[in-house]
């Protein structure tokens, strides 16, 4: 494997970051359209695409279908033409990878695979989403968390992590589950436990709400459990778990924080993207 | 529910807490076959098998086969008999209930259901699991855990509650986990990962090991890894995950803990159990 | 106590969380000069000063010597017309009362008392400290706290409440203490231990870099041992604990973080100072 | 310093493990009157008390005044021959070193230092201390730590390391103090705190109380406050903090856990006998 070589190519600093760290972890990688990006001086490659065993695209690997994601280059490489130039045997690794990817790929008959699918990436990424998730907190709201009551709505991947952080820091954390299972979990976790079918209870005294339920959870009836003082941080993917309707004529204050792991933590997410591509690997 | 009444028969002090549990929440329940239990002496109910709508028989059911499991009693009930006098649209509830328990009752048109199938059962058992096996480290180690190295193999229910204890008093943790899904979760929860199916370095630096693995996982190869003085303490059941010959052989301390809820912390092991009756009849 | 009366006059959020603190525990208060805070409408005082028994100036009391320190009011009052216009019988609190104000008090007659002095308030101020340099830290680090090594100077009050925290975030903690028991202290708390007089080893290791200690600990020799990357977060009052000109010269990011519990979490550094002025008066 | 020799004379297990601790750390260190411990081989002295630069005496170092406390001997050591026998120019390092020891050595013009006396010892042992009180409170009590409420009695060296173990294991802890300043550090600890004045709501809700106070503290009307069921573990020196008599007429459960750093974690307790010493040296 040592021998193999990897090149990153576009993404933003994640990708860099994945860069770097295959390099320090004794592989030879370079990376291209990243040039705007504070990368290794040593990993920058020249201006053609060079000949690779492993690419890596980056996280989504395209915004538009056509062209690869290159926020830190100001030069453009289709799709098309990225699968026409690479070996046959070189193997692809990319984010969120839709069906127009897999179709080139497919067409000649690279192997493409998607990384962000892994379980062992989105439960890292729960690390730097529930310190982004701390991070709001602690900036939008007048008191501290110490003392606090907070509510964790779900208790998946976010949840299991950003729980027991909260905990930690010494607020008083009641999480939510719908089912018996989860609220197990919870308990064993030492924390309250909530059925986020029934919540209206636990919403009425929290200081901070963060959802982690990747639906419409919190319509008009749970936000008007709440107190006026709350703060709800919403980590549910689009479509989000807010009505921001309703929360806004009843004078919620919601913040909806996406993307948090490259927002917050570019490095650890792309060590962590790179990680999961070796695993992908061995 | 609360104007239903409640019979628990036999098994041992959790039978005894778990009828106390659900007079405590305001259920209507008394005892049979518990005579030398300190259980409440409301609930005590006189020599013959009162009727009931909800019969709860221990953990185990039954350890015979033809018996009540009534360690508590100097009386004997047969199954078959229990299930003559029962009214035919009573429920029973037990703890590992075998096929021919299931065979009396479905003959009678009788509904029965194992309790400690239910898996929010077997979670919060691993919180008294958790802890006696920290008693009996602590007891057995000329070391305080603070301090020391410990390795949690295997990181299911058991681990999951184990290692974050253990690193909470000052151990320093590795747990191990055969995918990279469970080392994820071993790494979000702020300990060190090892492959269960390579943790020889891992294992030469434990001061004392927990196994929870349910199969001979620690060989003579393993053993072998071990320090000297490492004690090992297995929390596996039947037919446990060390191989006691090749221990004794290498003069490797083990301690095998079996059924350490009802052991350690039987009243905390019977409120679960009628917890999770209640959870199951709602 | 609950039928006498207080008053809250200037200061800035603190001082009118103060005063809703001491309304919240059934206490008669009102304020003066915070007509731009958003306290309760209850207790905003007419244009008069009120007479009240006891009177609680900001933190500080004054920044100039002359007038009551008063950032959310457009008018001003003089430390010489406020001592001249409450009763001799009343007792005023303030935050870091200077000698002229003393000398005022002392003139009339009049009991004064500074609340900053005392050690309850600096103990619970370390827990919106500890919050505040760790918001801090996530905003700027482009990694986890999970993960990262940290460094703290000093084991005093502020340490002993930041260093756990980063510990339990996940973060592994090395604490700094001058002498034997310092470092037993921090040994006791799980956490690695350093000499103060001697921590280029453990500055060379660390990522983040907290500073209590209050006086210029980091000089060029110190800042040499840091890695390129790491990130200086310093928590001491002036003059500070960073020779900040030789951090320039070696680009060692350095953030001087002053005040932090009014800044970071005013609300409860308003309750921290209602509680202890509560104190003082039993 | 690495050039000097130890001789380690009496004491139990924990001056035996002070021996280890020392050849570890590349001292040349032999034992005497240990001939029953399990010492490293390496290090047992021969018949005759070796010339050494530094002799340890055990934890205490005499029980009657005349002989050297030596359990696992069957020889004896008057003190007197003892100072008769050692050079002059040597030093002697003893625990809970009485009058007695201290006019002999006067007498003879040898240096002796107590070393139980050092803060950073009594730091270090509330560690052991604390794990065996966690372990007999898991030993004796019918249900988990986690979930129970506990209650411990003083906020001293003891108090603050025993109180965040049983917050960790998921007891919910109150703790007490009778100052301002102690109380706000048990909230900064994220614990509850009560006066240790004013306890007996705090003593009726607590499922086991640690007494950490060395004086009279539990007297009859404190343990009127106790529920049923509550276990008292008292860990005071003596003469304890539990009026005994009184306990029993009420049936209050009593267990008085002494010396426990010396019973539970004997190498522990001699590793941090040894660092002191060194420390001592240094």
């Amino acid at each position: 494997m040592k021998n193999k070589k990897f090149t990153v190519i576009g993404g933003d600093l994640r990708s860099c970051a994945a860069a770097e760290s295959l390099i320090n972890a004794g592989y030879n990688a370079d990376t291209f359209l990243l040039e705007e990006a504070s990368c290794l001086p040593c990993c920058i490659a020249a201006g053609t695409l060079p000949e690779s065993d492993f690419y890596i695209l980056g996280l989504p690997a395209t915004t538009d279908g056509v062209f690869i994601n290159a926020p830190l280059s100001s030069r453009f490489l289709s799709l098309e033409d990225f699968f026409n130039k690479i070996p046959a045997s070189s193997y692809v690794f990319g984010g969120m990878v839709g069906s127009e990817i897999y179709s080139l790929a497919d067409a000649k008959g690279i192997k493409i695979f998607d990384y962000y699918k892994r379980e062992e990436l989105q439960i890292l990424n729960s690390i730097p989403t529930a310190e982004g998730a701390i991070e709001i907190a602690m900036r939008e709201m007048p008191i501290t968390l110490h003392g606090s009551r907070s509510l964790v709505i779900g208790y998946g991947r976010i949840g299991k992590v950003l729980a027991p952080d909260l905990e930690a820091l010494g607020s008083i954390v009641t999480a939510t589950s719908r089912s018996h299972e989860g609220r197990a979990w919870i308990k064993a976790a030492g924390l309250d436990a909530a059925d986020t079918g029934d919540m209206c209870s636990a919403l009425s005294e929290a200081d901070v709400i963060f959802n982690t339920v990747p639906f419409k959870i919190l319509t008009e009836k749970e936000l008007s459990c709440l107190k006026k003082s709350a703060l709800v941080i919403d980590l549910a993917s689009k479509p989000g778990g807010v009505d921001l309707a309703s929360a806004k004529a009843l004078g919620v204050k919601v913040i909806w924080a996406l993307s948090l792991p490259g927002k917050c933590a570019p490095l650890t997410a792309g060590r962590i993207i790179s990680d999961t591509i070796l695993n992908m690997l061995n």
